[in-house]
């Protein structure tokens, strides 16, 4: 029985006796309010130890927001905004970026994706359809692209006929994760050039989205609004304890916290406007506002 | 720090060293595929020591609808209804019944009530107006009152209001309820005459719902949706376990499954019919299909 | 065969041999660029022959809004909240205003009222509650209540129980209401002191929400969202014509437009902020933001 | 100006001196209580002077659902999936179908394509993952592709973008029509082996579905949930009138019924399981209710 998790910051944290230290780096700061964990992982051997592919993987808390304090969702967008920017690729002007988001919609703890899509603003259409108005902005796609078991596809199959079509510089995929302890759970976002490998925390795994699978890099955006009981069981055990409770439990269990519906209506909108400042520095929360409603 | 849960049921199984045994009486009995376990609360002593009211408290499983096994829709709807009957007065014909939805549509964890009292066949002013087509039957009025944060009125003091108004024989109140551990979590129902305390399962006690607040009987029906932190910890500890990550919650936590969507709107619908059912006992599953349409 | 229409401006531009003129007063103003027009009834002769009672019944545009033009959310709110403060009684510090919410969230054309009451901060339980932090604030109830057919008691027989609950000195309703033509469907929003009869649009006349049922003012704030098929039939007949396509239809059609959706729900948040704003004037637009998510 | 419709009948019928008559076939059954009409479109000449393409156009009533009969569901379905197979391709048993839902979620009288598709049974998946239990099941893939505002994407190159995954032999596609007269709005389900320009009703053309586009037969099917004021105006007009009202509409309005939102659920689940029943004829619809929930 294993400790699971998405967020490689976790990862880290549970990984005592970690060897390759080399291999990894870690920074901390905090941007207007928003504490911002980077985990760097260099080396193939650090990657192996930790589970996690090479790459740079951040994490913001939304603490301000979740205390509802004021201005704290225009100061949460551009922080995450500033972190796809730093981890997306330097682009042309003509360069287009195709946004996915993964997940199922109708189970709450699982429709970050699809919530945060209808945030974005798609542009592609416009930019060839009326290029003296949108001909500087940049070309973006936008799809949910539903869950294999409703469609008969694999997200990752229906994502390659969508880059055959637009052929993006860049693919943003926007999924729920999985963590590995409570007190994350809906409170951080985490956002890795790393790329997902799609339900692999909830022991679901699917084709993976990362540079290997679309030949572009892939930017991951990721919400943990789950957490499994084996995980916490896993604590529990680490103090030599033993939990009846839990280990009746047949099959997986997984929870959620109990204001899921508040908690992801709110970060999918962080982080479609935080993509949308990303792609379209030129406009504003105001503007988007105005053209998303 | 204690374990909380709504579930007599499992304060009873938590209270190991019980004085007044005498004082309560527990039975199981199967029916159709559904266990239904009862636990009747005699004496002022046991209901002290159990922290629960007098009375019959009766729960069944729901494992048949979990695993979608054929015609589980319809046996759990009959024998929750003959728990209700069981529970419910003598009525004369003409006497009425108010069914109350208590809860926050818009917290999933929280939206039983509301999302039960869509499936409840209103037939009050039916009766009256059609007195030769509905004469004969039940009259029933019901209503989802809403939660105190977002009305500014009690939602007792709201059904209070309505009681004068229609002046019912019996209420039956349909709420959500917290859980002491996981594994009951939407996977059973709670029946019983002894009434209810809204929110005092997660720490928002609100005024009670029962016989004494209403002058009439009140069977409360419920669904456990959430398990607090501060009760998963209780476990641990039973282990001699300490739990840092647990302890590290500020404030209260509270947990639900991550198919919470599905699993609420199953239980309001299997709630409802049997509400109906246990009401119009005239009236088919597949007549109820057509009129609630 | 008649013309029917909630809105007082339609029903006069129709009634062109008035008798009554003298019993009429009309006005028309424009404010932050919303056109008001304003019918005062001021005589029974002409409440009889305009088929509304007495009363002023201003009615704004939401063109700048439906144009989705820079501000015209908080424009079309002060506008609007103006008109509910000058038709409101004036109020002592410590009396309390109800608001109720009428009609079928099911139905969209019929969801405005419901879904304006998820806009309203409630806080006559935070005045009693916390008295030196909200002391000052107006106590405020509000309320869905359902329609009869869903719940088995009139809306009026569940508001008065209210009033008896929570004693306002004023009750504010809110409701969709039927136009007599296509134009101004979703257009406009009426504001009433004269009260309404939820329902009389649609041919389901409910009991009346006015002084004389609550025996306190009642300003109704209404959305027209239908037109029924009899009265495009109507304006077809006016110019001699027949039309057999809107004869041949068996019961009355309602229509409704395409954009409902989104139309009833920016109408619900405008008529919310504007009735909090009108009843909490410390609040402002930023401050209503944060205490409603 | 023109009177508009995306239904081959009404289209029929407003062409009152037709002289391709020869390239025109009507004929009318009933099944099971439903009417069904159906116009073939022959030859070439007659395509062009009615305004839609070669092919048969069959239209279905859903008076008995509408009027809640017993079994009107279940008839439905049998009568809708009795149409579709007499339209469909033979097939071998390898063959697999792709399912398309065009139009928005988000605007109720455009959500037929998007709600059916959450109805549809996916397949594909399960017949390469467990050849053994759904080998000889059809494989069938399903998605609702958006619209361009949203996606950036036309529909049909997204379509082709998963033609080419998937590598149907043939193209089912569900979308909103246009009709043009009210009584048919909502009322009737067509289904053609012609396929769909979606948008053409509400002139918003997009790029066109059927064969030409895919290479495969594409079978559509519509339900008609708008009619426009243009239509309207052309039915008083064709009586001499004038209708001021509706020439004062500035750009075109569209209007749908009052009842929307329960008609498109309810015709999107006759739709849905009807293609399931097509292409998997040995479930039955109880079956299709355990597979679906």
């Amino acid at each position: 029985m294993a400790f699971r998790t998405d967020l490689a910051r976790e990862a880290l944290n549970h990984s005592k006796n970690l060897r390759n230290t080399a291999g990894i780096r870690q920074t901390q700061r905090t941007i207007d309010g928003f504490t911002v964990d980077c985990v760097e992982v260099l080396s193939r051997e650090a990657a192996e130890e930790l589970g996690k592919p090479c790459g740079a993987y951040c994490t913001m808390t939304l603490a301000p927001l979740t205390r509802r304090e004021s201005e704290a969702f225009p100061h949460a967008v551009e922080v995450l905004s500033g972190l796809l920017t730093e981890l997306l690729p330097n682009m042309d002007d003509d360069a287009s970026v195709l946004v996915i988001g993964l997940g199922n919609r109708a189970i709450t703890p699982d429709a970050v994706g699809p919530l945060c899509i209808e945030h974005i603003l798609a542009t592609r259409h416009l930019r060839s359809a009326l290029p003296e108005q949108f001909g500087s902005w940049r070309a973006v796609s936008a799809a949910a692209v539903g869950v294999l078991g409703q469609t008969g596809v694999e997200a990752a199959e229906f994502t390659r006929g969508l880059c055959d079509t637009v052929k993006p510089c860049a693919v943003i995929v926007v999924d729920a994760l999985a963590a590995g302890s409570l007190p994350h759970l809906a409170r951080t976002i985490q956002v890795t050039d790393a790329g997902i490998v799609p339900g692999s925390g909830v022991e679901n795994a699917r084709q993976a989205f990362n540079r290997e699978a679309f030949g572009v890099p892939v930017i991951a955006v990721g919400l943990p609004t789950v957490v499994d009981g084996a995980s916490l069981l896993w604590h529990a055990k680490q103090q030599g304890a033993v939990c009846p409770e839990l280990e009746e439990l047949s099959g997986p269990v997984f929870v959620t916290p109990r204001e899921i519906d508040q908690q992801v209506h709110d970060a999918a909108k962080v982080i479609g406007y935080a993509i949308n400042r990303a792609l379209q520095p030129h406009l504003s929360i105001g503007d988007l506002d105005l053209l998303l409603s």
